[in-house]
């Protein structure tokens, strides 16, 4: 059995605070300030440029890549880190248009992540045959997998709902009229169990922020199925994606047969460092226990709130089965009222027109967490705090 | 004046190191390690997602764009941080071919740096419309310039030769012609002044972890005249780039009139923490002094070269006008030579075929290092150490 005990020390969250975003910025872990000053003082300042081979800074993508990958069910050589999520959405996405050149439709739906969308109408916006992007609400998604539809482009967990696709059924439909799925992970890695290999699955990216916890801006992945990797175009042809690197070639060559194609340009050695810290903690978690402390910590959250919380409405699938790990609950004060909570230390957030959103991080929630999240949040609902003014302004970020 | 002993002292490099590859990787500021522990400490870790409001995360691309814009003449609100330059190549050559629709012709120089060519490669792959890239002699670019051009790439100072493009010349004929030019200022930033107002340039990308010392991986940048910025499509329109990012649309509107739509995915808070403290050495630093040292220290090595070093033939231009700030000489036994200098603490780097490339970096490189570096490379000559089998091994990274 996981140790959720023990996971929980692993993180420096200051004294009264009671943490329901890490689906949105995971804290920080303890480890972190350790690892950075180490890749500062051993790789960085010691090593110099040297630190690309001594360091292995080089093939740190894969290795990192690898190590996450292990959460998705990813095989060994299919998963590198590195640059945004919006970056690699593009890249996998055109990757995956080129494996049906004849093809047109882009299949998403109306609750995707909207800078999915962007970075698709900016790709698109560079074709010069049309294609058509089609966003039709999420439980459509399935009717509209046609033949022609070229790729299918969702995030497996709504960010704000948390309701979830379900990942085999859209594999198997994409895959019996010839169309390719790209998932986006950022609400499911580390956050509820995923089976790339499995499923069968062709391309997914996401990012480590959240559930991960690399910190803010962490490197994001991409993971294509070793079955497609040699048919599989970079489109984003970095000189880290190139065979030789160092030959300095004026003509791209693709690494041939590995997922080194994907990787693009020089990253950074000090958001990886972040990121290996973070991913050891997970060392020791199943993500099957992971998946059982979720449902118990979200159920707490819902019948808690159902119970004490007058006004709220749930937002998020009743069936756990159909839940990622954040809850969502509609109030017509949504705002103010995630403000005044925010102000008693329990922070989660906001997403427009009217969702609070609470997430679920076994790693170092606990019931005791949730249960008095509840308490203070009832005595807001009970008190109106808020009505309060301060709790009004609208900050640039929510 | 710039005090350079002053420069000197703000960095950490192991003693016994002459370190003349500040132009691949810029060594440590001594500031690093504090500054990315009060972004984790004070930041991440206290004020946890909220450090996007209270530690204003949103807006830094913008901040540091701002002040490395200094060091290039760029004016304030017309750079932005954030990526790797790969993605930057990419991203300002589709937005100047989207200015020109009717041209199809990229054209850039043999003399690029690879990753180059490589983005535009595979940008040229998502068109459906034929396009051509021309890679004539860095010396025939000017003549190259023709009404067929849509854009010129040119890495403004070769990362081989240290030769120096006219970039006033170049920006008048591309302009004469209707065509526009995209800088990669990789080894110009910091190394030598540049003009963006002043040359009315166009559009120019660049790194930060080699002159600017920011670390391995270190942040990109995008600067575009703000004469244009209201006509240029950000491509990779990610949620970052929005008029109203947390407005949560599903359609991508850019943020009209504003640098911030070349603004992509979520960046890395850690990599801008490290290139914060990076920037902070430049702020007392004079270009033109700094441009004056720069050939002080170039044209000692050379001199020392040209009077200890026998074999050794100068491969960058000999009129420093011509130059950027580093110097590379031709040697057939290149490589081991090489091996055989870092392991005397001499560390500079090695170019297929057959070159040894200096960084000359005023910052923190003295006078007496160079006369220093030189009589060890006379030393290692004259002794043949690089015949030494050790330094005959290639590493994965040169």
């Amino acid at each position: 059995m996981t140790d959720f005990a023990k996971t929980r020390q692993m993180f420096d969250i200051p004294p009264g605070v009671i943490y329901l975003n890490g689906n949105s910025l995971g804290p920080m872990p303890k480890a972190a300030p350790n690892a950075i000053n180490s890749f500062l003082m051993d790789e960085w300042r010691t090593e110099l440029v040297r630190g690309w081979n001594t360091k292995n800074w080089f093939m740190q993508s894969n290795t990192l890549g690898d190590r996450l990958g292990r959460l998705i069910g990813a095989p060994a050589g299919s998963t590198v880190v590195g640059d945004t999520l919006s970056i690699r959405v593009f890249q996998a996405v055109a990757a995956a248009l080129a494996l049906a050149p004849d093809r047109r439709v882009i299949l998403s739906d109306s609750g995707n992540f909207p800078t999915d969308l962007y970075m698709v109408e900016g790709l698109m916006g560079l074709r010069d045959v049309g294609y058509e992007l089609r966003t039709p609400a999420p439980e459509d998604v399935l009717d509209h997998i046609t033949e022609e539809v070229a790729t299918v482009m969702v995030t497996e967990v709504d960010y704000r709902s948390g309701r979830k696709h379900d990942m085999q059924a859209i594999i198997k439909k994409a895959h019996s009229v010839g169309a390719t799925v790209v998932w986006d992970l950022a609400h499911s890695i580390g956050a509820i169990p995923v089976d790339m290999y499995g499923t069968n699955a062709d391309f997914a990216v996401g990012c480590t922020y959240k559930f991960l916890n690399s910190g803010p801006g962490g490197p994001a992945f991409i993971y294509v199925a070793p079955r497609l990797i040699d048919q599989v175009a970079p489109v984003l042809s970095g000189w880290f994606a190139h065979e030789a690197p160092f030959a300095f070639d004026l003509n791209f060559r693709p690494m041939p047969g590995k997922i080194d194609r994907m990787r693009i340009g020089t990253p950074s050695i000090a958001a990886f460092s972040l990121l290996g810290a973070a991913l050891d903690i997970w060392d020791g978690v199943d993500m099957l226990d992971l998946r059982a402390r979720s449902i118990e910590l979200s159920e707490a959250l819902i019948s808690g709130v159902e119970a004490k919380c007058p006004g709220l409405t749930l937002a998020s699938p009743r069936d756990p089965e159909q839940r990622g790990s954040h809850v969502a609950f509609k109030f017509e004060h949504g705002y103010a009222c995630m403000q005044a909570l925010i102000a008693q230390g329990v922070i989660g957030d906001f997403r427009a027109p009217n969702i609070m959103r609470f997430g679920i991080t076994p790693l170092f929630t606990s019931l005791e967490d949730i249960t008095q999240a509840v308490d203070i949040l009832a005595n807001i609902l009970t008190e109106k705090t808020w009505q309060n003014p301060e709790f009004q302004s609208k900050a640039l970020v929510t």
